[in-house]
């Protein structure tokens, strides 16, 4: 299987509901560093993976929806605990929706599965990792 | 599949057995930074995948046992090299263990899969990676 | 000139107030990693900069005043732009009450400079460094 | 599953053919901070995953071939566009002949799969992923 | 003195002349994550060091006249061995026109020195660092 | 200024005496990872601060007079508390020594200054700089 990953970030404030959050209930915030990894079998005609270009282009399309909000006012995230790993799988399904829009190019067909990891701090990180819808066809 | 990673360290010394090891068979000695990675298929109703303050407690505790210590002198580790890779193994054992004895709370009874990393330089690095035993009733 | 370095972080939100901050302006937030490093000319008879423990241990009561904090909410920095510049000011400046007060042990009087670090994503940081005022009789 | 990682990097130069490169059409360069993980079900009679000093000393081997070197020119690259993805796949077929060959020790026979990762900067990296012939009898 | 700093990257070929840089003579490339480090010792009436989104900007303008190069084509560098430490002086050299230009707005006639980092690998980095010429009326 | 760094590690067992080191007080050990920063005004006719290859040679042979060591039973650190700082202090001097018995070539005669930082973990590092001896004449 090969793979390229692609870094960006943005930072958010907001806060938690549920005693098992502690301090993390009071509006507070973080910064993510974001890594978008791309899987596929076999490499394409051009011998990538990915066009990198674009799939940066379209990651730092997904997170300016994030990025500089105050979550706590986002009507997608309405009645959910933006927790990192929460927030793992919303970019998630971003992104599978750029690529099956054809915003990574036709190339980016081919991806089978994608991983995303949100870096809370040095200390603690969360993903989500899944197969990606076969495109095409 | 969701996951989320802690980090913590340990400080030890120890020594190998075999002539594979070379200057390692005399006493020297390690840091190794330890990343807890827990996965489970879908969030807990907080929506997490584990209570990130019970996970780095648990870990700490664990580490507790190893840090600040001779590994030549522990009879846990009798007749054992306790090789980078080995020591991966202990720490997801002794962390599994503290899952099923409920430390890291109900919620953790979702976990499915964990994988330990200790960094022993900024060159090298071991893991163990293992299915978690099916929790509950 | 010796010098040692602990990390820790918060997680805050706060908005910034001026043009030049552009998308900044938001309430959004942060997470900051920070580095305290400490330095004097020469070391004390246990051969150490500063007791690690007691330096880390200060450090994470000086930042429990920001962590999970909205910073627009603090009297302290009220009609401050907190930004990361001015918040390494404002950690080194609580740091060194610490010192001056004996909660780093009487050997910490030794410490002529301090150097605060704030990193607030993988692609920029920001510092104060200075002189510790001469501490004893 | 059991892992062990060794880093060394190596600096080449190199271009690529197609629109889809744009300005990486052009003859420019990279260091790559190459990371081997090598992987199997259970440890050796010595308690490791493989002898880490010949897999470090074969990885340097490897990564010799292409060091300090203008990829354009190189025979065994005639054709292709030597991504950060496709290298990896490269060096992972090159290190599987070196572990087949016996240079990582009989130990390494018992080697399931290996991930071979390139980093081609602080925002970018690429791997290839893949089991390893059954060996021995 | 505060300081903030802001990372990016940029990719090259280039060759040494001289026999103290043994293989290092042939044509390779390398990677350079550039990090400029602004300092002044008092911040402006925003409360920043320097407009760090004009910095980033400044910066990446100065990065793409290398980037994706052949440095050994370059004019600028004929009869020149463009080390990792030449090159972070000559980042430093643009760098310090671009802010004597107002690139970086009328507040940056406040700094007072900065340092240029380029990192090579994991294990080598260069950097220059100095003062910057005295600003304004 | 210019400056150039080179990085190695070296892993040791050693124990602490004096209350203040608490449980480290028992034999354990540590990795280090260590920089060593070199200094000077201007780069020689190369075009270099140093000669990177015999710098990193230097190092490696000053570290393996520790590396896999009990560092409680070298003659020269006897009576000595081998805290991270002081081990700084010590390979500073040796490098030193080194440079000045011209291992690291003429060329090194023109350093005016050296860095030299261990880092135990990933929070927390020390270092020890200062001038070099004027060389030459």
């Amino acid at each position: 299987m090969y793979a390229v990953t692609v870094r960006d970030h943005f930072m958010i404030a907001h806060s938690f509901r549920g005693e098992t959050f502690g301090p993390a209930q009071a509006l507070h915030g973080a910064t993510y560093v974001v890594d978008v990894e791309f899987r596929r079998p076999a490499l394409d005609a051009d011998g990538v993976v990915v066009d990198i270009g674009r799939a940066a282009e379209a990651l730092k399309g997904v997170l300016s929806a994030f990025d500089f909000r105050n979550l706590d006012d986002e009507p997608a995230f309405a009645g959910e605990n933006t927790t990192t790993e929460y927030l793992a799988g919303a970019v998630f399904e971003r992104m599978a929706a750029r690529i099956a829009a054809g915003d990574l190019g036709p190339g980016a067909a081919g991806l089978t599965a994608m991983k995303v990891t949100l870096h809370e701090s040095h200390i603690a990180w969360a993903s989500y990792d899944a197969a990606l819808p076969a495109s095409g066809g």
